[in-house]
């Protein structure tokens, strides 16, 4: 039985993204128990699959799925990494950087934030002047801030922190990047990273998926709990149990988001990463060059710091940026308006990640919105 | 396109339970923004009937869909309602009211535990011994601990607490026991319970639904934040949006697992919640009279306090129970071993819940067990 899903307008947005028919048709295992061989045989596949995606062969590191959202990671990093008192640096480059750094103050993190212009990142001088002027327990870096579409260097910071403050942990939110932008998790020295299934991952939202170094662990494993169930105190040995290929306990995983999660890694693994992010990066530059050609301006202040898995584009002048949503939305295309708070109204977002990248939506998409754009002139 | 699931081994533990083919068809519904139009009409639907589930009208009461598992209705309840320093008086009946304890100690509170006999639950007189010798700030009540199958009278406890205490919070793990246990939000005086999607509610694990009072949300919403991704002051405005038919964001909602919900919302209430009750009622007697008279013994002390969705029953003297268990697998049957720590080993625990009840599992299951028992001696 081959599910195929029925013709839909395409959801477009920086996730949920659309899903393959796989991938969508996994959601529809039937029940299992959680500790069934059916699908421990499925939650050691997607844990073994974690290292390859985060690229981490180090045996001390270890993948996380919970159910929750991107949100969640955030919390699990400021409970199980931090502490109150603890400085945390974020550098900012919009509206979810800002988001974490309120998640870690809640926990009485004593957070310093570098606000990066609008469209752009945080340059390395500031990044590394901060290092030095105070001594930090992590940093934070929002690989692609969704509501801005920019990319930020994780590699080079990572190097600039290497170099500096090698004591501070490296955090990364890779919400919209990872299985889109490349992340060497062991290579750049990552401590932390943290994703959900909706995005490049591909699979329906409500999963928590995050990675974490031997060094974080440590720090976890040996921190006062101040979690229940964002613990990693509590997850790590259920997650090491499920990957050696055993059943147990702490709460009831979502079986049929994991079944979809594990079609999902296989899709990716089988494509080869690395051409997953080239034919990435291909749709973006050839979807950038089209609204360019169009006359758009798009909001990252370069094509360097643009990221490949959306494009955050300023309505024209003298068109209504909600009538052309709207538009778009009855020709059978939902795409996002943008949410920085200095330029909410002023632009929209589009996704170009995972399954819509390989079927041709985009050039779909791009048709519509030349049209579109035509008759509201 | 109607879905309809293969045939498969029968998953009847106590929660993850079977699902209807509509249910788990609505698992592969395609990717939806989740501002959509469409997303905001089931999620609206979801929430309001929600109040019929609980059974409130209090306008002051609200619901709650969030991505995570019964487990983090407790951090919920914890970090929302008590703050470090409470008392809590914690009513444990098995493995999952102590579990709920070692939550709350988590995050400070000063909890006290009164632990009913095996099978048994707190006697009445010494809720009330307690309440009146201490001050609490909240009662925890778990109305079917799935460890031991045992159901508490949510009424009576509920009773004495007004009698005696009416300024302590009323909470209930209603994991095991909301849609198949009548739990009177509004009339009882409930002020929070929590509960799962795998279980009666009917649908894939990932959602953690709770519902809290206006008294609960008086004190959830000035108290100091101590958490971001459980936060109901995050999430309230959140629900009130997407109940009065508006979208909003904190964190990106389960979108196929709450369509699913959806779903199984509508076929409970179609079926009218009295109707659902007495049918779990009539199966659970029917099994309970049969694996007696096969000779076994169920858990708990009586039938009175014996829950009607599942069933915990000892192995019988001079039969291997986990043979047992792995020929009931052999012939289709996943049933559940126990876990209460006194107990591991000597009992299994059967699932008679939402779709199994009324699809003819339970007799499927109860002719392999005569058989199998047979076998085995």
């Amino acid at each position: 039985m081959t599910f195929k899903q029925p013709e839909h307008r395409l959801t477009l947005i920086p996730g949920p993204i659309e899903f393959s028919d796989p991938v969508l048709g996994a959601m529809s295992t039937p029940s299992q128990a959680h500790t069934s061989p059916e699908f421990i045989a499925t939650f050691q596949s997607v844990l073994q699959n974690l290292r390859k995606v985060f690229k981490s062969t180090d045996p001390n590191s270890q993948g996380y799925v919970l159910s929750g959202s991107g949100t969640l990671g955030w919390d699990i990093a400021a409970t199980n990494l931090i502490s109150a008192g603890d400085k945390v640096l974020v550098l900012s480059t919009g509206f979810f950087s800002d988001s974490f750094a309120d998640c870690l103050r809640i926990y009485g993190a004593d957070v310093t934030v570098i606000t990066a212009e609008v469209g752009d990142v945080v340059p390395l001088a500031k990044v590394e002047e901060a290092l030095k002027k105070d001594k930090f327990k992590a940093i934070t870096i929002t690989h692609v801030d969704t509501s801005t579409s920019v990319v930020s260097d994780v590699k080079a910071i990572s190097e600039v922190v290497k170099k500096v403050a090698p004591e501070t942990l490296i955090i990364v939110d890779g919400v919209c990047s990872i299985a889109v932008e490349d992340l060497e998790f062991d290579a750049w020295g990552i401590d932390f990273a943290l994703t959900a299934s909706q995005k490049a991952i591909g699979v329906p939202a409500g999963l928590s998926i995050v990675y974490a170094s031997g060094r974080a662990l440590e720090i976890a494993l040996n921190k006062k709990e101040t979690t229940f169930f964002a613990s990693l105190k509590r997850w790590t040995p259920i997650m090491k149990a499920y990957e050696s290929g055993k059943g147990a306990y702490f709460a009831t995983p979502a079986i049929q988001t994991i079944t979809a999660l594990k079609v999902s890694l296989d899709e990716i693994l089988n494509e080869s990463l690395e051409a997953r992010f080239a034919h990435h990066e291909q749709v973006s530059t050839k979807f950038k060059d089209a609204v360019e050609k169009l006359g758009l301006t798009i909001l990252p202040k370069s094509r360097q710091v643009a990221a490949h898995g959306l494009t955050a584009v300023y309505f024209p002048e003298g068109i209504d940026g909600a009538a052309l949503l709207s538009k778009l939305y009855a020709n059978g295309f939902t795409i996002a308006g943008g949410i920085h708070k200095a330029l909410v109204g002023k632009y929209f977002r589009v996704g170009h990640m995972g399954y819509s990248v390989s079927a041709g939506h985009i050039d779909h998409f791009l048709i519509a919105l030349e049209e579109i754009l035509h008759e509201l002139k």
